[in-house]
This record gives structure tokens, sequence and C-alpha cells, in this order.
């Protein structure tokens, strides 16, 4: 396994992968990496020759420095983790191999970026559209995974594909879960014993509005249940507790929605003891 | 020659180029060529085997619509010329081609786009630099040239280049100039007679100043004495002069300076009977 620190540098190795008529795969991760990160390994191992695994805590998509100071770090397992699982190159870049100062050029995102993750976490998007070009030209020609527990980035991510011509693929992989639904999360190590035991009440939550949910019936009443469910769990275990949105949205467009529809999704983020989660899932099978 | 529209059909045509072993260059213009652009194109086809020009009036770096409309097109005589050139590909886009509705994404810029050219043409950069970003995805690894006359241009470019690693080398050419001074430009074209009588007074004022300036003295003298050279001028033609700027800057981040150093640059933009124009050179020889 190769590991490459200057874009330029990882430009060439995916060209000499190219070059040798392999096809290659790229997972943007920023370390910590857990069965959510493994599956994307796994599914682009499916698709591709040679994958790739970028790992970078990025500092600009961070609206809160404690968080970003805070955000798990464990590049020596990460490395040994990937290298068992037969990744052809990792990208382990400085801030200053990325970001090089002084910082001139931005991508500056609109549109679903209003909404949800764009509404609680000021630039953080254009911080994700900003570092994810700089992967997609360091990458070049390639397929891309990204998890579908983060459905707006991917969301912001196919605009930025669309818009700006780059030669990749996307493929969304489906949210990896604990035993108890909790979606994998690197900041699930942050979690205090009470936030662990109440964060799963958002994914029973989610499979409480399902049960309940018909197309073209209002989503109030199911949200209101929702919420309540989840406040039940944390008063129960004593976690403190504050929910930065529960909606039913446009899969599509992410607007919230009044009645149910058939691309009807649920979001949700959370903060438990001072660690947000976010999660999601379609609410109506395919 | 091939001529694409679609630019992932253009990054294709260019993996095909590079897969044979051939190096490639691109040459950005807006069309309407005149000798400074097959300047470029020379030089590209000194460095390079397969040399593509772009041809594209990009809507988001006119900051005045009526500038955008006017602006001089002539697809027929351009591509005619390029082709007697030996010229590759060329990749001339449609609007909708090149920046796809919704447009939620676009490169934002700081650092020296607040001076000059930038100061006088709100979003004039940001519409630059996401049209050049584009143009540097669908291009990929190539060599790029882009001409002397839009100096602030090229250092947003050395900008863009440096912090998103773009796996381009930029090459920067010489302005081209008539035999009277005046700097080769599209909007050359749209010159009135008492304009295109006046404006070659800008290079003249230049040679003046490049006579008169020594470094560590002030600028302010010599550069009152150029604008009077450039005003006379205009008044002799009956021509309407309107300078934007006139002055000494340093060819390195274009902060105005109050004292000639060695690596001084004198800009001017200028408008003549509506038609605006902008010109460079440095100051001292090297």
């Amino acid at each position: 396994m190769r590991t490459v620190n200057d874009p330029l540098e990882f430009f060439a190795c995916t060209e000499e992968f190219r070059s040798a008529g392999d096809r290659v795969g790229l997972v943007p991760t920023m370390g910590a990496l857990h069965q959510g990160h493994f599956g994307l390994v796994e599914a682009a191992k499916r698709l591709c020759d040679r994958v790739c695994v970028s790992i970078f805590v990025n500092p600009l998509q961070f609206n809160n420095p404690a968080d970003f100071d805070r955000y798990p770090r464990d590049f020596d397992a990460d490395a040994a983790a990937l290298e068992a699982m037969g990744v052809a190159a990792i990208f382990v870049p400085g801030v200053e191999d990325i970001h090089p100062a002084p910082i001139n050029m931005r991508v500056a995102t609109s549109g679903i970026v209003d909404r949800q993750e764009g509404a609680h976490r000021p630039g953080h998007f254009d911080g994700v559209a900003t570092v994810v070009s700089k992967l997609f030209i360091s990458v070049g020609k390639s397929k891309v995974f990204f998890g579908e527990k983060d459905y707006q980035q991917t969301r912001v991510i196919a605009d930025l594909i669309r818009e700006f011509h780059f030669p990749v693929e996307m493929v969304v992989v489906p949210t990896v879960r604990e035993a108890d639904g909790l979606a994998l999360s690197s900041r699930n190590r942050l979690l205090t014993r009470a936030a662990r035991d109440a964060a799963p009440a958002m994914y029973a939550a989610f499979q409480a509005g399902r049960a309940n949910a018909v197309q073209g019936s209002a989503t109030a009443p199911v949200l209101a249940s929702m919420r309540r469910l989840i406040e039940d769990r944390a008063a129960q275990t004593g976690a403190a507790l504050a929910i930065d949105y529960l909606e039913a949205a446009s899969g599509e467009d992410l607007r919230s929605l009044e009645r149910f529809e058939a691309e009807t999704r649920f979001f949700v983020a959370a903060s438990y003891d001072g660690v947000r989660l976010i999660d999601n899932v379609a609410v109506f099978e395919k």
C-alpha cells in the first residue's frame, strides 16, 4: 500500500494505475475509520481495480473549532485496517498540502445547502465542496464512494460533479448501523454512556415513523410522535438532548414536506451530551 | 480538427491524445481571435504535441450584460484559422454545456482580486475562476496558455492552480501589439475611429513612464505625466475617455506602489467611447 501526502504526487500515482488499465476508486474519509467506511471500501473493491482512500480532517468544513479539535484521529489503526483490506494507496495530506496558504480560492455553494446541515453549520458545505473538488482533481478519472448517512452531502457533491464536469462517477453506499440501529459515525466514539444509550432512539423513531406514514397524509403528527420517542429516551438515560432538526423532506431537493410523498425521507440532527449526530432514511420502500 | 461541445467528451478527447503519448496544450479563448491568440497557439505548438483551443464567451465573468451582448463573435473565421494552424481540437461548448442550470456551485476568489479589474468589475474574477476551473477539469493534464495582457488574470489563475492542485502548467505569453503599440484585444474591433486613434496613447504613456522611472523614486509624478499624455491624445481625437485606473503596482501582488521597485509594472484600464481596454508592462527590463 502506497502512502502519499502531496496532491500532485497522488495524481501521478492514480495516473500510473490508470495507464496500467486499472479502474481507480476513491473513498474520501476523515479517518477514525469504522465499518461504515469499510463498507465503502468493499463497494469500491467490487467496482474498481485499485482502491484509494483519502484521510483528511478538513478544517474548512468545521464551523466549530472545538468540534474540529476533538474530532477522533487514529491514523495507525486506520492505515493497518486499510492495508489489510488490500487498499492500493492512501492519500494522507496535511492541512498545508491541501490548503496551502494564503487561501484565496474556495467553492461557494447555494441551493439545497440552505437547508438542514447547511442551515445549522454556516460555511460547512462550502468547506466540503472545496475539499472534495481538490480531492477529485487529485484523483482524476475514477469512481468515488460516499455514505448515504451524509445524505445532503451526497446531493451537494452530485451538483458539484454535474456543474464542474468532473470525470468521476459517484456511488452512494447505504448507511451501516449498530445492532440497535445507531448509524455508524466516527463521532460515536465521543458519546457518553448515557448518550450512547439514548442515541439509538433516532433510528427507533424512524422505524415508528415509517410504520405510521401514509403517502398523502400529514407529516406533522408523525414527526411529533417521533420527537416524543427521541426525547423520552434521552430523559430516561439522562443524556442532554438538543434536536437541531427532525423533519420529513424531499429526497430530491430536501425541502420540508407537509405531506408524505413517494420520495420523502426522514432526517434528524441532534446533539447528545454535546456530540452532534445525524441520520436519515427513506420513508417508503422502493 | 475535432470540434467538441460537451465537457466530458472533450476530456475523453484529450485522454485519447495523452494515451497516445502526446503532450496536450490548451489555449482558452473567448473567440474573435486575433494575432494575440495565434501567438498563444504558436507557443502551445512549440511545447505540446496536440494543441486544443476552447472558445467560450463566459457570461459569469461579465459584470455588464451589454458588454457580454456586444462582445465580438466570429466562429467560422475562428475555426478556419485554427484549422489552418494545425490545431487538434476545438472545444466550443454552449452556455448550458459549461454552466448547466441551476448554478449552485461557483469558485469564490479573494486576495488580489480586490484590486484593479476585480475592484472595477464586481464578480469578474469569480466568473473567471469558475469557468477556468471547469476548463481545467475538462482538459485534464496539460499545459495551459494565457496572455500577459490580462496580467491580473494570470495571477488569479496561478492561485487557482496552486490551491486546487490542477495537474496543469501555466505558460504566460507576452502581449502582442499593433505597430502603434495598441495591445491586441477582441474589443479593438468595437472601437470608433476616434477611439482607435486615441487608444495607442496608453502604450505611449507606458514608454514615457519607463523612460522617467527610477528605482526608489516616487511613482506619482511619473503617473501624472502619463495620465496627461493619455488625456491629451483623447482630447485631440475627440474620443470620450474614462480612465478606471492608471497605476504603478507590484507585479507580485498588484498592490499600488508609491515608489518604483524592481518588479513594478504599469497597469491601465480605460474606456474609449465606451469600449473598455486594459494593458500593462514591466517598468524595468529584466
